[in-house]
């Protein structure tokens, strides 16, 4: 998981123009919208995950009838505590990853199973993991590109699904339900509000589904980020917004330059103020990703961490105002460790490994680039980070150079409806008050049925994880109405008059 | 207006074979799923139609983003009546065809203006009349032909709605409701079901929205028109299931084929057995047709028509069960004339223009042979039609040699939910009982907001026509029925919460 908001340098962005090889990824100074990329494996003591991958042939198009081709779509497939006939249907809605992740690190459905006597269902999101609409062409131009939208993921979903119903003996009257963290939450909501013929609900968490131009203030997630380090520890905070100003008076030197690369221990040096930019990028990036793995408990999700980190980074950066530059900078880099080194066996932090890239990463650009248009600022006053202005123009420059595709800024909110929502029914969406993208998400009832479920204590879909002894109550009674409402669910759809089938 | 089952002759396709030009379509013994093509100018002492044409820069892919260019596509406004700020809008779905006739033949929508403050907005479908998006091109092959779907035309309605709102001084806050006939009346019911976001309702008149693989049978449609010509006249529906039989007795012999050529007096005679089965196709479009504009008073809508045309239709069609081949036949011939010439102006009758064609009949065309699959069949028992069974994969092949493009029989079902729409809300579905299209529509109330309004005296959306002194008290009945629901969801709009615009 990493978050923040996209920005590629000038020289990455002239460096990668439509070759959007893996190996450019090394030089860009992204701080990527990806939410999710790779996690921890269970824990010890948690539900034994086993399951069966399948392969589905998925129109390539479903939009257009050109391009009549076919792709292999993976899903996997846990049935054992399925009751059939008829019984219901998890289904996750596979977002910006390799769905065995995403299977690995959605506990809760694995520990809902048996009480719901459901199958769980993962499909993956095509144009990640294995679901390569056209092999290892498909990030090789925007041509190949062109397929990659959540529209398309949406109809693979919801064709898999009617595959699903009419194949497999005893699934014909199954209520399916939706559930999916992060991007994939979003997809769970859009899959319930566009086709509530195929999922009698959806559980969205962390989903930040007004994370869009015009929907909600471009400051809040980094206010969020900023509150998270506010409140665990004396003037961490504080300190963090200091940092950015010490920054640039120690590099304004060769000899700081070199004093900070090795207080830092990174593996390449600082040598400019280009390095610096990107120093200062990286270290942004870092301080968003503590916030949305900001957990009770030892966990591994983007790194290896312990239990609260922030709290365990603040008790580097508690300075009064009087700290000088390079004491507060030792603290910060002692706070950094925290985050890339918590296991001691990084041998030196290097600043392209924020988070673990692979084809998700350049995915989830290109879709930032073209539909997932997030707005994100900063004024360094209600925020911890130098100030920065969302630049629609120049955001479409660089996708322009760099995709040769512009983004549609308003065009998800006239697709999947912005704020105008409560037409729709039987969605939950759960948000963790110390999580950045609930600035984007759905934090009161719409309605009877679309309603908010918030977290004070959690991070980033908190509530898809294991249940862990350290779980917060809150996390317990919102896992707990999760269940309710999934029971309610399937007993409308059961009560709802099945279609007579004509004869035909 | 023209109907039944879509049929490509072997020959015809051939001939067609990726060149579609327009005057292949002469030598195609199709039987065209297009519902709505030209139709009547208003008769007299109707409300006065005045509006004014616009043009908007749409893209031409909404879903995908290699495809950046745009097109104009047209969209016509009347606001005469708008009472600003936040008077609602009626907004007509263009089906297709060209919109000034959708605009010139939708009288309830001009005499609704007024009662309603409303202003009307007639939006052309894609691909029909002058919006084009590659101009002359826009046919010339698949590849060009690859943008016109229901997906793309319901995003042009909702991107051209938010850009009036965001630009009509007023509009900002009006309640959009869609209103359409026929495929425009399937387009209004979508609309409202993809984008409650953009439309508080929809009106969808004589809307075949089950008309689709698995949701009714495919015998309905004909066993309809016979129902129409059945109760029309004594022995009408039996001397039409006669006349077949006869058609091939008298057409065995070369002095047949010429008999019948004078009798009906034919611009091209019959010369041979693919002449009579042509000849026999469009008989059969003709009765369909008849059944589509059976209006109570004098209409001009695919032609110019008496009042309940198929009674005067079936004055020739009274025969006792022992008339002659040629006697029935003489008369099928006078049932004939009545639709082809009751004006008396033409010199003979051309089987190639049962429906006038334009660039809409092969838009039509290309869009039943890729999501707008409709099965119909005949059986010659139930129905007053030579037995034929739905052939999906006939079809399909025809599809595929006519524009390389192969139909996807479950498509529509998926996207727009088939049977399964009832978590939706704020739609009319009316139609008329002597409608073959009615069979495919929805009939009764799915809930207290998917509503059915059934006019038993009614032939193809008569409800969307102007008033007329012969209008039956059902369509009177209907028309303001329907009223009271928009006025009931403009209401409803006005005391939902606007959005609150976020400080951005």
């Amino acid at each position: 998981m990493a978050g923040g908001r996209t920005r590629v340098s000038g020289r990455a962005a002239a460096l990668c123009i439509l070759t959007l090889c893996l190996g450019c990824l090394h030089v860009i100074a992204l701080k990527p919208q990806l939410f999710t990329r790779l996690g921890d494996l269970p824990f010890s003591a948690q539900t034994p995950i086993s399951y069966q991958t399948f392969y589905f042939d998925q129109k390539i198009d479903h939009f257009g009838f050109l391009e009549d081709g076919t792709f292999k779509q993976r899903y996997l497939v846990a049935d054992k505590h399925w009751k059939q006939p008829a019984g219901p249907i998890l289904f996750y809605t596979g977002n910006e990853g390799d769905i065995t992740w995403f299977c690995n690190n959605t506990g809760f459905m694995w520990e809902t199973a048996a009480q719901l006597g459901a199958m769980l269902v993962f499909a993956e999101h095509r144009y990640y993991g294995e679901s390569l609409p056209f092999g290892q062409d498909s990030y090789s131009d925007s041509k190949h590109l062109n397929y990659l939208t959540s529209e398309q993921a949406l109809a693979d979903f919801a064709v898999l699904i009617e595959n699903l119903k009419s194949t497999l003996p005893g699934a014909q009257h199954s209520p399916v339900i939706a559930v999916g963290g992060s991007y994939g939450g979003m997809l769970s909501a859009w899959f319930r509000m566009k086709y509530p013929n195929i999922v009698v609900g959806a559980l969205a968490a962390s989903a930040p589904i007004w994370q869009f131009p015009g929907m909600v203030p471009c400051g809040d997630f980094y206010k969020i980020v900023t509150q998270d380090f506010a409140r665990s520890g004396y003037n961490c905070d504080a300190n963090i917004r200091k940092s950015w100003k010490a920054i640039n008076n120690v590099t304004s030197t060769v000899s700081g330059l070199q004093w900070l690369s090795e207080e830092f221990n990174l593996c390449s040096p600082l040598k400019n103020v280009m390095d610096t930019v990107t120093f200062k990028n990286w270290l942004q990036e870092t301080w968003v990703n503590l916030a949305m793995v900001d957990y009770p408990y030892e966990a591994n999700f983007l790194q290896p961490l312990p239990p609260w980190p922030i709290q365990v980074v603040c008790k580097y950066l508690g300075f009064d105002s009087t700290v000088s530059d390079y004491e507060l900078l030792h603290g910060v880099s002692q706070a950094a460790k925290i985050y890339y080194n918590y296991t001691g066996t990084s041998s030196c932090l290097n600043m392209s490994q924020t988070a673990t890239g692979s084809l998700g990463y350049l995915g989830w650009f290109y879709q930032a680039c073209t539909e997932m248009v997030m707005p994100m600022c900063t004024d360094g006053i209600q925020d911890m980070f130098e100030p920065e202005e969302w630049n629609f123009q120049a955001f479409s420059d660089e996708c322009n150079a760099m995709f040769g595709v512009r983004p549609r800024a308003d065009w998800a909110g006239t697709v999947y409806g912005g704020k105008d929502i409560a037409s729709h029914s039987n969605i939950i969406f759960s948000n963790g008050g110390l999580d950045p993208w609930s600035a984007g998400g759905v934090n009161y009832n719409m309605t009877e049925s679309l309603v908010s479920i918030v977290i004070p204590e959690g991070a980033h879909h908190l509530d898809l994880r294991y249940s862990n002894d350290h779980d917060p109550p809150a996390v317990r009674a919102a896992r707990a109405l999760e269940v309710k409402y999934f029971q309610k669910w399937i007993s409308q759809a059961k009560k709802a008059p099945q279609t007579s089938e004509p004869n035909i």
